[in-house]
């Protein structure tokens, strides 16, 4: 019997299997400081505890958001996506507590879908994910999906489930957290002017600059998560000899971008919906726009929610599809997500 | 409207004109972990917690005194340098207030001098910039100046104002930080038995290592100072389609080379003067040699004051100037400071 | 008299002489994650700070056994391996006690064996080197022996005097840290349910994936160990123009793929030998496999020790030495270590 883990493949998965998964990891100010090595963020409620804290002193800065997703995110790899082909989006995700510097996050899956290919040798698997905190405190919950391969082609197919999920996360579900006072919110500190009502739907930002990524860092990144998935660490696993870069290192590197013109979209609330158009390799410089697709309150007065599609490109290309429909070449992620900002 | 910052151009600066930065950032345990990753320093003051504290139990170490340093200017450069040419020079540098894990530092300069360049569409910025932490204590503050491109070449020229700089920083203003204490030091645990007394002025010190530096690094350690210079990220930004590596990783890593030879140079008191002489890109190997430039006595009778000269080179260069008293082409920092050394 | 340290020369040493290494290092949550960066472990003892004290709640993880490995070694560089040509050898290795976030390692070293080459140019000095914690209190304590140049080829030789080095720590020596309680031990968190009793002696491992070795991500990890060996950092320092990379990069990388497979052997307490069979560069892509060379008991009825072998192979190597009984070309470690698992 071999001791090592092989993955699951589409023929192991049913409707309602839950998944465990393993190592729970302990976050840390290490964490944030390596988090702000890779990406260069400088949103004010992570990097100033000050900021995010107006009232007690408090000398921890806040988890980015994102830390928490890949943080999940990476634990579900060696049960979902390990013999994984492809990443095909997210629905549904939504961030329900703060998570604090010393905790310690868990992350569990569900199986809600699946539906083999008519190739008959792959499927697609559908999971909600949810990453906990404390034990049992769910942290975020999201849906994701994937193509897995067969280990044997001629198994028999499932029958066919496929999850009605959401187009976006209703904003009136959205979670403010409770840490979260923006009753008298230094924007001079912040960066930038603009608050909610400065941003019309339809609205599009240039985030205007560009990073050019490389192997090292996309790998400690990766690393960080906990992420195992073969591709992005050994150059003989594809026929190009690539490593193919982590999807959420460009979910990460295109949010951080877009402080140029979004500085006061402290917090990520929801994820509607995403797309790794095309794989990202080192070399490639990466750039960012976004689209105000809406707006909505919340319960807290100062507290407003922009919906933003978030687009990362290789150069600085202009659309996102062609002709036909499909992502442009260049086009390297298509994020549909609900930031707060103050109102 | 863009919401995006396109940064200051040379007509939208005048004398006496205050520009508080952006972003206050926490500093951390992981900013000091990656401090050591990315230029592995040996002084022993911030290695180690007991040796800079050595009475109560402290499990802190201490932050380098250029962590502050690139911290403070990183907050500088959307509002000073986004559309600077050159970064000529340093003056008047004073470290004021040890900073401590936990603090959080903004920064804040003033524009203290104008002169538009002969060519019309350049001129040259002086400010002084001061870091605080807890809102308003000052920890560090010196001058810069820097070549700014004009937005309009048909702007009006500015009255000339060029602000009278002291050559070096008077000793006598240092300040020895109130941790210091150098009472019982030791100097096996430090690396070096080399005090004051032992060095003397116009001793030159090879520090002999060479390092070789590579892009990951220095975009790691420029975005851990939340400096967003465009030329340091993003290869299309220059004809050569190289990074240009920030000029202060050069000063951390000369001057963590600086500790063969320079172990008990343990704290940076104050920049007199410094000059980025060429610029550095990834494969370039650098080394360092130190030239004693003065000694003083401190108000601490344990402490003395060296003045030195940190001269960084591409290859094992001898010489800092051509016959022309022009920098060599291999010579990439020549910084003049203050450190305090024990008695 | 030049200030800068040419380190030790053959001659330098005798039987039971001591050297207190220089630069004591207070060991952060900073350390913590970026060896999570840069191996990528997933050991859960070190990933989750409630799994490694499952009591009374604690916030810090523990550091992996390596880190205090490295630290303690990294000391050593300046006084034992500056002028080395070769290291030669680990044996009657001991994790003492156990080393927490805030503690402070220094290292010391007692010159236990030399022996002059035939060559009348190298010889071979053996040291036993002592980490501690709390200034006195050992941690880690470990033979090694490596080749070291003469300053003079006509200075004479010593007597030869080889010490007598067990062939493998006797296990009923081993400590089991006093934190370690795994009487209710969570596999499924852990990742895999193979206990002590699942690993039969001579069993082979493979752990399946590979890593892509880079220069910034070894130069990172040799720095945070203030490790200056200039052969890792400068590419003038070798004729081939490759930096070379820390042979405790690969010990930690393999141990970091060894999970898959061993991901159990939680805690590291012997090192019984160990050999840098050849020398590793950036790209190359490395592999590991182990065997179960013994397995004991502890103390400690829920603990069981194994006795492995970890080899790091560059490219998919099954052999490990040839017929002329040499390790292959691409056996880049072969490490025989004692890892804690539960029983």
């Amino acid at each position: 019997m071999s001791k090592t883990n092989s993955g699951y493949f589409f023929e192991d998965y049913h409707v309602g299997q839950v998944l465990n998964h393993a190592t729970p990891r302990t976050l840390t100010e290490g964490d944030v400081a390596l988090y702000q090595a890779l990406y260069g963020p400088r949103f004010a409620m992570q990097s100033s505890a000050p900021f995010a804290s107006p009232g007690p002193v408090t000398l921890v800065p806040k988890l980015d958001d994102l830390i928490v997703f890949h943080t999940v995110f990476g634990k579900t790899v060696p049960d979902i996506s390990l013999n994984a082909v492809a990443n095909l989006g997210y629905a549904e995700g939504r961030f329900l507590e703060p998570v604090e510097v010393g905790d310690t996050i868990r992350s569990s899956s569900k199986v809600i879908g699946l539906k083999q290919n008519s190739n008959g040798k792959t499927g697609i698997v559908w999971v909600r994910t949810t990453g906990f905190v404390s034990g049992d405190v769910p942290v975020l919950d999201y849906v994701r999906w994937v193509m897995v391969r067969k280990r044997d082609a001629a198994a028999p197919a499932p029958d066919p489930h496929v999850p009605d999920l959401a187009k976006a996360v209703d904003p009136a579900t959205l979670k403010v957290p409770d840490y979260v006072d923006w009753s008298n919110y230094d924007f001079a500190a912040a960066g930038e002017p603009h608050r909610w009502s400065d941003y019309a739907i339809g609205e599009i930002i240039d985030h205007v600059d560009g990073v050019t990524l490389t192997d090292p860092e996309h790998m400690m990144a990766t690393r960080l998560w906990q992420n195992t998935a073969k591709v992005h660490f050994d150059v003989t696993a594809r026929p190009d000899g690539n490593r193919l870069i982590y999807g959420g290192h460009i979910i990460s590197m295109a949010r951080a971008l877009s402080f140029n013109g979004l500085a006061n979209a402290q917090l990520i609330a929801g994820i509607n919906a995403g797309a790794h158009a095309n794989p990202a390799m080192a070399g490639d410089t990466i750039y960012a726009w976004s689209e105000v697709l809406d707006r909505a309150e919340t319960p807290n007065a100062n507290v407003g929610a922009l919906r933003l599609r978030l687009v990362a490109t290789k150069g600085k290309a202009g659309d996102l599809c062609g002709e036909d429909g499909k992502y442009l070449p260049e086009v390297l992620l298509d994020l549909d997500y609900w930031a707060l900002i103050p109102r």
